[in-house]
């Protein structure tokens, strides 16, 4: 029957029941996702959540993606509102596309648990555009270098000099995107460490675990717990890769 | 020495001479990738670029994002600054470090491009804030929604009930991205479904052909030549998601 | 500690001396990842090299795929002429940019196992042209459609209308890549699981497993090692599509 902890695990993570795994994967992912992995003290449930919504969504596998969403909402660790900042996080980082699917199951899931406990499909309220940050260019910009150097911990900002650079990177991402509301800094950087990583690209994995660590925001330990999260649900080969930046960020800045 | 093509339109299309191929895939990437696939008419050179950078950029590796941004500049098919426009398209469809990986691959090779001709670097200008386009928030969200119905065929626009939509979708994506210039929409749709194609995600991918038909910016020829040069590049596990949704496409609404 | 086998198999698969873990993800590569999976009968050593090679290719992460090709090579269990005929059809099914980044890699990594037994780097040697096979179009194509209905268990093979199918399907995948010597059909069936699973795709995924099984290349059981092995490596959030798409596949055609 497998570490007696994992289904106690399996049960709460998940809000149901395990069924009786029948293969080497099944079995793998109680007695190892859940039974080594959720079940570690260092980092609470709501951050292995940000961490694993990230990985099944960029994986874009259905399944998973809609077990998880129903897991984080049904449990209560995330309510809509905080899921629904969360999507437009991952959108940006993962790609709209990746977002839109998560969206669409974030819809299908919540309707889901309102049904099943009887109650009608909780209403989306329209957003009012107050929402929207500031709307004169030049003070979004400026606000968006100021970010852009706090988030990256680096003494300037790009230059203004591509769309990507102007309209997308200080004017969206950190003009406007890191300042929502919704979701803390730290949840965000949770977020785009899980994203980043899944692409195993080692320069921006290093840059975003890096500044996650010097700014004090995750500690060396948590930092730890993410990777070994993150390699469960997106792999241990990106994961290594992850791990690496967590251990040369240490190295390079000691507690 | 393979096809007598093959080492032409290597020749053009990476403006470079061919290395003798002294494997299996070197062999293949010369006889089907240049032989049978750049070689092939249906498609502008052009428009394969675009596709192929996509895909690319997409896969994250290094070396094949320096050649081909290398000789889509070199060529002159691609100016730089169509380039850094598509840099951004890239960014919102694949995610944010993917595109910044892409812009810092860009800087580079056009910095090698104008070292390769004697040339100083090109420098970048900084773009003025009157491109970054409506910033009266009520008047950008409703463009938003005018431009997502247009794109996507649609008629309605999602309601301003979520972040990813509000702020996402209609504030930026709709209500910005698209009707920035630089790409016309029939560039910025076959990036689009290249970026999309990526994802393996049947839905976004369906739709996005879908509509790219029926709008008339493509015809099933060229959709048809697409799917072969993303399969080229991407892969043919994506490319048969990618081929199944043009079949499906054009089956729905015949010529 | 970790189980005492773990530093055992992982010496017998890495051909190295494991350091001692300093993480939660180090530790749990240990004793999940070569004490649990690596250290599993059910599947050759081989077959497992088939499926960690494709995973840590398409994640594109530059370590791992270092790690595991010198391993491969340096193991004998993959020679370099397989190797080589692997990286062309990982490009095929994952995409020419990251079977361009995997050839890379396999170019050092011989080199360096030469380097360390104290050898030349072994040449590769120009490849004869009577490798590519038929290269009389209408035999080709038709060889194609005969090797389609083989490999895919169908009636009748894609009709030659766009040219993802007739120059991409049938002429260069079914009429060339599959007939390659150098690789069994059941290695190939192996690496296009691999390759198709981490793509996440439910239809694809199940196709490729349902022929898989079909045609008796693969066993249940060899199967349901295949999938634990690349959770492992590509996680558990696609794994569990590749699980999903395995049982599906069982129930359908019982032994």
């Amino acid at each position: 029957m497998g570490k007696p902890d994992a289904e106690e695990t399996f049960r709460e993570v998940m809000t149901g029941e395990l069924a009786a795994p029948a293969t080497p994967f099944a079995r793998a992912a109680r007695d190892f996702v859940f039974g080594d992995v959720w079940s570690r003290p260092g980092l609470s449930r709501h951050d292995r959540r940000l961490v694993t919504l990230a990985c099944v969504a960029a994986a874009g596998s259905p399944g998973p993606m809609e077990e998880q969403v129903h897991a984080a909402l049904n449990s209560g660790d995330l309510d809509l509102a905080t899921m629904l900042e969360l999507v437009l996080h991952f959108a940006v980082y993962c790609g709209w596309p990746k977002g839109s699917e998560l969206e669409r199951v974030v819809g299908e899931q919540s309707a889901r648990i309102a049904r099943e406990n009887g109650r009608e499909p909780e209403p989306w309220p329209v957003l009012p555009n107050d929402g929207l940050g500031e709307n004169d260019w030049e003070k979004r910009l400026a606000r968006g270098e100021e970010v852009f150097k706090e988030i990256n911990l680096l003494p300037g900002a790009p230059p203004r000099t591509s769309p990507y650079r102007q309209a997308g990177v200080l004017g969206f991402v950190f003009g406007h995107l890191w300042l929502r509301p919704g979701l803390t800094r730290r949840d965000r950087r949770i977020l785009s460490i899980s994203c980043v990583g899944t692409t195993g690209a080692p320069t921006p994995i290093r840059m975003h675990v890096t500044t996650a660590l010097r700014s004090g925001d995750l500690t060396r330990e948590e930092l730890d717990e993410i990777v070994l999260q993150f390699a469960a649900y997106a792999g241990f080969a990106t994961g290594a890769v992850l791990n690496e930046a967590v251990e040369a960020a240490a190295a390079a800045s000691p507690a």
